[in-house]
């Protein structure tokens, strides 16, 4: 019986005093200085963070044979690359210290009433979204839904995204979000280019600029040609254009007819893409009525707060014909093992992890937790309730239109939604001079003489006489109301117009049941009860480092400061965050061995793309624009290649030995075969198989002598803080997820934050942005932007920021100790029952994950990698990641966060499910029917009058003595069916047949 | 078949445009006002409060047979008390609104360092407690846990808080909480009285003076004699005290040996208490070791944040021989059905809901949610971690002293934990300006020669530095520490003193395993899974009112200016709160038709004892003090005898009738018989019975021509806000629960919040304090303390203030006549299968609750009410209030805000309940062995091999096609045994023999 073994390894327990000072969790400085009785003994949030008391540290270590954690990571750590210093940090700051600090920084932002618009608008957060999903662990800590059994929650918020995003855009399917509205932008022309094999893009010029710099930057580096103008203008019978894209309404506020020109464009083989504004749509009639082919846009004003730029969820919807080419993740409605209805992540084989550089995108996080609150935005509000807000924003745009030209200002916008474009009758200066008078922000037009007023949600009637004010005019709202003014006013509305929508959307009774808070909250707790997060259970997934989010560090994303502020005001007015952002480069600088960070990806993904652009722009710039070879291991995460060939380069695979250490010689001979032309190497350290290569200075020197640069994959950052720094090792760049090492929460998929570090010769080609430039005054980039926000998902950088203050320079170190000692304790304790496939040869230790090895289960026992991960649910757990690197495996990465009892736990689970094969080969359990392959368990099962298994009930749902009722997870699906989903694809709300309507 | 009955009656969905102009959600001037195409609809607040959409409203209406909110609550409030003017409250301002409204009031309040002490230390919230239970609906909408079986997450809760007292305070038992410092004390002086009924109690001139003030307003009215004296020249031999109460360490921070004093005590007979301060605990031997019978005081120091005085947890411990006198509720281990653990609330019997004016207390609240917290704190830091804070705390406060005395100041107290006082050298008023210049606030006491500094977890290094610079000392923390001060500092130490604790603490599992944030916070989510909340469904309890509680009305609660003040501050630096405090006070006196309002009293019963003190020194002022008889009806909730009793009144029944109105003959019989004695009515409108009585007025005027008061107790206020007034109709005292009408949450037991209004005559007798006087500059009062904090639970006053300024009078109008109509679409609705006990005579209406008659099937299928409240649960509802006010009986109070929808499923429950008693009365089901008599059913029963029983396991847990898994509650235990628990009386936690300790 294996059950139960590692208890036996639980030491009796140790009292402080028994514990060596160096181990102990209170600073060692603060325990010399003074006399004994007079010691000041301040609280460590890393004994917070850091799972294992010290006292089981110390028991595990045991268990390895080891006396301290350093005599652990000096073993593992290979000696050449060690760092020997501390890191140049400042002193860890408490929590309480550190909500004061970062208030202080928080007010230095002033916030004032923009109305800039550009894709950015002010709204009304509903609070009990706030405070139930966006400050809820339980949602915000949950990972990507790749195991749905334990995911339906999510994916049912996302499915309604994609219901309401279809619905309001017309277009027959959307997907569950992708970064923002730029990407979305330059995923809806690549998807033309792989459509019909055009290189040329077609954009309107009245697109948002940051817009045109995304798709340009991106569409640089695939050679694709790009030209912007009067798309009116545009003549497409070259027969050579592969899309068009223009705004709708149009960055300035126009709302014009585009049915012509689609037509134009579909005549001759182009493809047409539409950028939309959401809220416009519930009055507008939506662009499917023009017969576009594909709408993107953000979905930020449904409920997101600006936060200086991000995150917020872009949105793509497209034609049906389209969907198998569509970016990004998407939910479909498939069957369970029992026949009954489940959602799951559909049509993965497009995706990067499947399909690698021949994928339809290197997108890999989406803006899961935005797209969730901003669906339940539209869940809150259901289309009557839209339609008041949109209504209510376009009335005030009315009355302001009206009384400015009743003052003779000239508007230009003939029909608009929210936003106006007018050329003052006081000049320009007395604007700005009034504006700034009022604390108000405008869109001031290059051309000097007009200005863009945004309109949003949150304005008053107030706020409408102080823009009144700001135009020299005496106009006050309620005389235009209530005199003659306002069937006047009126005249220039949607509703009297050719573009009244007509079409109803949101008919679902999911937007039309949940109006009321309690029926709302009612809601959202039934959605979060049914996916497992981090407040159940450890998240063990091999390169996702699922640690621990902290509270303190969340707390500030909530801070008015923070999220009232849009991307766009002048810098005076984000001194706060600047020196956020200055901070944090400066300790991420110290803790890579980096010279400069740009903060403009939001994704891993995408920094993976930035830092590439980087390293091919610094190749063009010394004479080398000709190098396009990308080196990558086969065992790197996949969206290294699609990234590289985003970036326009040509993937060469490396070999790796059977060890999982890169093929030396298969290197060398590769970056000698290809030294004309290498730009650079892409590379995971440690490695993705969890070990540190002895040869990874070696491996840059190589590449360097070659003419190529070294990029460094970041994924596996965790393993490194503190004990070795890439920038010391030889690599030129690397990009940093935040939301792995850096505490960022993983949203349920995202948010994600993937900032890149370069060496000092490759800042100059850092992302740069056409609105903002990210430099400040140090200097300008030649690089374009990459993502629509200047600084990417700022918002969320107070927590990566607050994470390595409260460390201290100690405490991320002992960090990475710890998530070094919880894999190989893992590893240890697991050894005699699964084979873990990689560890250093030198140390026999793995890194901060480990990967075992299940395939000889296949042929004993007929059970598969996936059958151990449905398995886990039955246990509580959610599984680690399945049959990456290698097929048929499980890698397991339990991080510092953890402590020794969850590990325990986990380990006997996995031990149990080895007895648990181990009947099957015995032949004591049916090969076909069998806890493993029926799991997981639904309640419907177990309850059921029916049981006919050869196995009971308990078995099946509690199999474990730590699986009790009160923390018994319950998968609300049974095992989900992929393919029947795939090959019967629905991506909206399916009919509710059931007349109880939670 | 009667499932399904309700879906019937639903209404095809009707469009807003059908729904009448007067029912619409959105303010109707604003409809009227402008050009139809310029409506700007602003979102009311109040369609978030109030569940049923305007299209259910009128399927409702039509099921009653009427036509508007209007004619409803026309017919149901007796004309002659109707108001018939709109309520005078400011027109209703939005939530995004609102929170900019309270953000300028609360930054009104200045937050200085204080070092006042008296019982209130600034603490560090632990953030993932304040965000994960403070913060969380999860836990502060639960219900008192009267059914223990969905309610065992906070029953373990309470169980570790009284742990947490019991083993600091050394005492064998404790509760869960009371409701202060003050009111512990006065109970625990009353528990004496109680045990050897001397009349005479004797307290230590050393206490905090709110204690005495509190103590001596209490016992004033029960006639017992106080004497504040020097505890250790008190003469114990007349045999005479009761109780003497000492403070250890004692409000001027002395710490002093009792030992002597409590054996001379108690060899005369007197019982002895003792105030204590937990945190110095950890340090001090537990005041058991005096052999004290008694210690009381407040967790608020463990992880509650001042709140300018509360809400805070009052603790109160006794020797196990006391434990049937222990007053408010205790937590105690028994088994259940199936034979486990499980947790209830123990020795009800002592409580005043079953022994009325015999009760040991008239508290029904308790600081629930606040003890919760507290006991958390105890968790997440453990023994070690709460010892480290207070030797922290304690070592600063010995470098102080030590510095302060090097320079000439004398510091009086030998020994100390935290708090010291000086005669500074320099003088008071230089001290004072000094204070004033760094915004530091310390206690100064009336011999203008003195100062207090009692010092905190908070305090830094530099706050004391700033110290030494108040007292005009250039001392500094570093030189004394580095240097020789170093050891005579701590020379004054604790630890080198007789006083030192030796005595283990919080060894339990439980306080020795949560000290990651991984580890609380998924602790705290075990717990709060174990509980049903608002957040799951209705929780329909008659006189509960448990209605909305929104999260922009609990937002203010954790502002930084609200939560960081210190109730004894002056007055300057309180604006925010006075402000607050003002417009709640005139808001609701406009609802109530009051003149005044006191907010000192921290509960419902505290409100009736204060009022009642009020009506009784009034009586007093008007020469009339001998008046003391109360009449109360028989049909009162069981806090009124109770309270009548506390307040030195004897109290005398009044008949109710048949039909649940008073028996006016008796009633009048009575005044008469009582007329020179008659003190005054206490009396429920609309009555317990849930009845709007036409004779409301005439009985309010009998009882002033009979020289009686009238006492309105509020409970009911919800069915009458905006439609009569207590005032108008001839009450002259009323308690408000904020906690029931008002939304402030019920935290599962706590806190709550019992202001009283009274008409003008009374206000000269509101409660008063010794430290600051409530009513500010305006007047000052004859009335003592009645709670610690002059301002009671000033802390969770911005909840109700929200409310209302976000409803509006339109608003509240309408909440109320909502309620009624939810109340009585129920009745009509159940109708068929249940009998509603009673109505209106005249308008065959309820009020906003209702009583159905469940007594005959005791007769029929031996089916009693628990049994229907435990098979609810399976339902996943929790149970109406049960057996009250008539035995046998089910009272539904569905409130407001609970939609149509989540009406017709319980009623559906209901309907379903009623035919499987119809099977049993139909011998179709067994008469012992049913879904009723063996509800709730657990996880573990119904996923049991075995299963044996007459029903199957799809009718124990899913008899409902609502009953989805995806929705179940799952009670964690099976039906809990109340008896057993209390002849085997174990009130701490019980070992956990499990390897598995989550």
């Amino acid at each position: 019986m294996y059950r139960g073994i590692v208890s036996k390894l639980k030491s009796p327990y140790l009292k402080i005093r028994d514990v060596p000072k160096n181990l102990r969790c209170f600073s060692v400085s603060s325990l010399l200085k003074v006399d004994e009785n007079l010691v000041f003994k301040k609280e460590q949030f890393n004994s917070r963070h850091i799972g294992p008391r010290d006292r089981d540290i110390i028991t595990m270590l045991d268990t390895l044979g080891l006396k301290s954690l350093d005599e652990l990571t000096n073993r593992a750590v290979p000696e050449r690359i060690r760092l020997t210093k501390p890191l140049d940090i400042e002193e860890a700051v408490g929590e309480y210290e550190l909500i004061n600090k970062i208030t202080q920084i928080a007010e230095k932002n002033q916030i004032w009433r923009s109305y800039i618009g550009m894709g950015y608008h002010n709204c009304c957060v509903p609070h009990a979204l706030m405070r139930n999903i966006f400050e809820n662990p339980g949602w915000t800590t949950s990972y990507t839904p790749y195991q749905p059994e334990i995911s339906q929650g999510r994916l049912e918020s996302f499915l309604n995204y994609q219901t309401m995003v279809s619905e309001l855009t017309g277009l027959e399917v959307s997907n569950a979000s992708l970064l923002d509205e730029g990407t979305a932008a330059a995923e809806a022309l690549s998807l033309c280019y792989r459509q019909n094999k055009r290189k040329k893009m077609f954009l309107s010029d009245k697109l948002h600029p940051q817009t045109i710099s995304v798709v340009e930057t991106r569409s640089r580096s695939l050679g694709l040609e790009i030209e912007v103008g009067n798309v009116f203008a545009f003549d497409f019978s070259n027969h050579d254009v592969a899309g068009v894209l223009f705004q709708y309404p149009d960055t300035e506020g126009n709302v014009l007819d585009f049915t012509k020109l689609v037509e134009e464009a579909h005549a001759h083989g182009t493809l047409v893409c539409c950028a939309a504004d959401l809220l416009s749509l519930t009055l507008l009639h939506p662009p499917s009525d023009f017969g576009v082919d594909i709408a993107i846009g953000t979905s930020q004003r449904f409920g997101v707060p600006l936060g200086y730029g991000g995150p917020h969820a872009g949105f793509f919807a497209c034609k049906q014909s389209l969907v198998r080419l569509m970016p990004g993740r998407m939910v479909g409605v498939t069957r369970d093992a029992a026949g009954r209805d489940g959602y799951r992540l559909a049509l993965q084989t497009r995706e990067q992890h499947i399909r690698r550089d021949k994928a339809t995108s290197n997108i890999c996080t989406a803006q899961a937790l935005l797209a969730n609150m901003s669906a339940m935005f539209a869940v809150y509000h259901g289309p009557q309730g839209l339609k008041d807000i949109a209504t209510r924003v376009h009335n005030f745009a009315l009355v302001l239109n009206y009384g400015l030209q009743q003052d003779g200002n000239r508007q230009v916008n003939k029909l608009f939604f929210d936003t106006l474009k007018v050329y003052p009758i006081i000049g320009i200066e007395e604007v700005r001079h009034r504006a700034e008078q009022k604390k108000i922000n405008l869109r001031y037009y290059d051309d000097h003489e007009s200005v863009g007023i945004s309109l949003d949600e949150t304005v008053t009637e107030e706020d409408i006489n102080d823009l009144f004010y700001v135009f020299g005019s005496s106009q006050k709202v309620q005389d235009i109301r209530e005199n003659t003014g306002s069937s006047k006013a009126s005249d220039a509305s949607i509703a009297k117009s050719a573009f009244k929508r007509t079409s109803p959307f949101l008919t679902h009774p999911v937007f039309n049941s949940h109006h009321s808070e309690n029926r709302i909250v009612r809601y959202m707790k039934i959605l979060e009860n049914k996916d497992v997060s981090l407040v159940h259970s450890m998240i063990p997934l091999g390169s996702c480092t699922m640690k621990l989010n902290a509270t303190t560090e969340m707390m500030p994303c909530s801070f008015k400061h923070f999220t009232d502020m849009h991307p766009f005001v002048p810098a005076e007015q984000a001194k706060g965050y600047k020196q956020l952002f200055d901070e944090l480069e400066r300790d991420l600088c110290a803790i890579t061995g980096f010279d400069n960070i740009s903060f403009q990806p939001n994704s891993g993904a995408q920094g993976e793309y930035a830092g590439l652009r980087a390293i091919q722009c610094y190749q063009e710039a010394t004479g080398n624009g000709h190098k396009n070879i990308c080196l990558i291991p086969v065992s790197a995460h996949g969206t290294n290649p699609a990234s590289a060939q985003m970036a326009g380069m040509k993937v060469e695979a490396v070999k790796v030995k059977q060890d999982g250490s890169i093929d030396m010689d298969d290197l060398r001979s590769k970056a000698e075969k290809y030294k004309g032309k290498l730009s650079c190497l892409m590379i995971t350290y440690p490695s993705t198989f969890g070990v540190y290569e002895e040869t990874i200075a070696d491996i840059c020197n190589l590449i360097h002598e070659n003419g190529g640069q070294v990029y460094l994959d970041g994924a596996n950052m965790n393993a490194q803080v503190g004990l070795c720094r890439p920038g010391d090792y030889g690599c030129d760049v690397s990009h940093l997820n935040l939301h792995k090492t850096f505490c960022i929460p993983h949203g349920g998929g995202g948010p994600g934050m993937g900032p890149i570090g370069v060496k000092s010769h490759l800042a100059p080609f850092l992302p740069g942005h056409p609105v903002v430039n990210p430099f400040g005054d140090k200097s300008s980039s030649n690089g374009g932007a990459v993502s629509a926000g200047p600084f990417g998902s700022a918002a969320i950088l107070p927590i990566s920021w607050a994470y390595i203050k409260m460390m201290g320079g100690e405490g991320l170190r002992k960090a990475t100790q710890v998530a070094i000692l919880n894999a190989n304790y893992m590893s240890k304790v697991l050894e005699p029952y699964y084979v873990t496939l990689f560890k250093s040869p030198t140390s026999n230790l793995c890194a901060h994950e480990f990967i075992i090895d299940v395939r000889e289960f296949k042929k004993t026992a007929h059970i598969e990698a996936h059958d151990i991960a449905k398995r886990l649910m039955d246990y509580g757990f959610h599984a680690p990641t399945m049959s990456w690197p290698v097929a048929g495996t499980l890698m397991i990465e339990p991080t510092e966060s953890e402590d020794k009892q969850e590990l325990d736990r986990f380990c006997d689970a996995m031990i149990s499910i080895r007895q648990e094969i181990k009947d099957i080969e015995d032949e004591k359990m049916d090969i076909r029917i069998n806890p493993l392959k029926m799991a997981p368990h639904t309640q419907e099962q177990v309850t059921s009058s029916n049981w006919e298994r050869p196995y009971t009930r308990e078995q099946a749902a509690f199999p474990a003595p730590f699986v009790r009722p009160e923390v018994k997870i319950w998968p609300t699906v049974a095992r989900i069916d992929d393919i029947y989903g795939d090959k019967h694809l629905v991506c909206t709300c399916p009919p509710i047949l059931d007349e109880y309507n939670y």
